[in-house]
């Protein structure tokens, strides 16, 4: 028994959510898998009150902040989140769709898996310390701690599964937020190619376009 | 004569105005130079008034509140806009600092230059029309009317010579602010460790960083 989605979200932190808003805005599904039980990641976790200067457009505002306010951002897409969720297998079937297992014994299949967890929302093999975790354990080529990508779709070494925010690394990579906003809108990009295909997406501004301010609730 | 600063950003939109938010956070001097009479850009010249729903954690804010908000953010630095000018050349001299020289006569030095501006810019040679103009005139490699750059240190094929937003091209590229907020912040590393050299430059976060957050006057 498995509930199906287009896209599998592994975490909920704010790489998560901008990747949510960006598969809403193109009308692809989504579902949300967090270890913890409830959103925010690192930002909810462990610096809420933290005071953030280096957003885009907002001189201040806290970690917390940045939280609801993606929140906000993505409730027109109506988010689904299992709290409480660590993922145990990822297994591609003979027909390319992913199944993710949790833990506590729940499974997803999705068509393509994001990444935009830390460590957190994996378990490894009991005994483990999950502190230690090695990506390359699933089977992902990685380093430091992080999963390589590529920086045109930010895919993994495992095709379908791409990785956003702390959980990815590749020339250059810096652990900020704008990094990961623009991570998640290039991945976005792949994942609505790939699952579109053979048709050639076309690149389409939130100011301008009918169909993306239908979906944001913004036009009738 | 010419006055000089380490970094001269071509433009005043948004990708310049957060390219200098991010210089100004590493404590390094900037002057815009810009063909308009104001900064904003696309953004103010040809939709100030329009939505825009994808900057992250603003669910919604107008074209001309992004730029008046990177204004904003960017007032501790003490801006300093040339506006009117535009770019007639760029030479380095032998001891490696650039020297912009505009339409207008004024003569700019520099210890590296940002192009985060479209072909408003820059000038042609006489009789040329400025619409279609091609950054192959002035020596940097590209195609699609914008500069190839290295997604590591969007540096094109001028060292010392960076280009973001709108300005830029490389695999994968999108026309997107966030990517723009993006490109900036790890070219203003590579600035910063080419500036800097020998040293390792170092990550540094606006919410715990004491030398970042004087600079940005929140701490004394």
């Amino acid at each position: 028994m498995s509930d199906t989605t287009d896209v599998a979200i592994v975490g909920a932190g704010p790489s998560a959510l901008y990747a949510a808003f960006q598969l809403g805005l193109f009308g692809i599904s989504f579902r949300f898998i967090e270890a913890s039980d409830r959103p925010g990641g690192q930002c909810t976790e462990l610096y809420g009150d933290k005071p953030v200067y280096d957003m885009p457009a907002w001189p201040t505002l806290t970690a917390q902040d940045v939280v609801d306010k993606l929140l906000q951002q993505i409730a027109p897409f109506k988010p689904h989140f299992e709290f409480g969720s660590t993922i145990s297998s990822i297994v591609r079937d003979q027909s390319g769709v992913f199944c993710l297992s949790t833990k506590n014994g729940r499974a997803f299949s999705a068509k393509a898996v994001v990444v935009a967890g830390g460590t957190g929302a994996f378990v490894a093999d009991e005994g483990r310390r999950l502190i230690a975790w090695d990506w390359r354990d699933w089977g992902f080529s990685g380093h430091h701690g992080a999963i390589e990508v590529d920086t045109e779709r930010f895919e993994t070494s495992m095709p379908g599964v791409f990785a956003i925010g702390d959980a990815c690394i590749y020339p250059g990579k810096l652990p900020l937020l704008v990094s990961a906003f623009h991570e998640a809108a290039l991945m976005v990009q792949a994942i609505r190619a790939q699952l579109a295909a053979p048709r050639r997406a076309v690149v389409e501004y939130t100011s301008t376009s009918s169909s993306l301010q239908r979906r944001l609730g913004v036009k009738d």
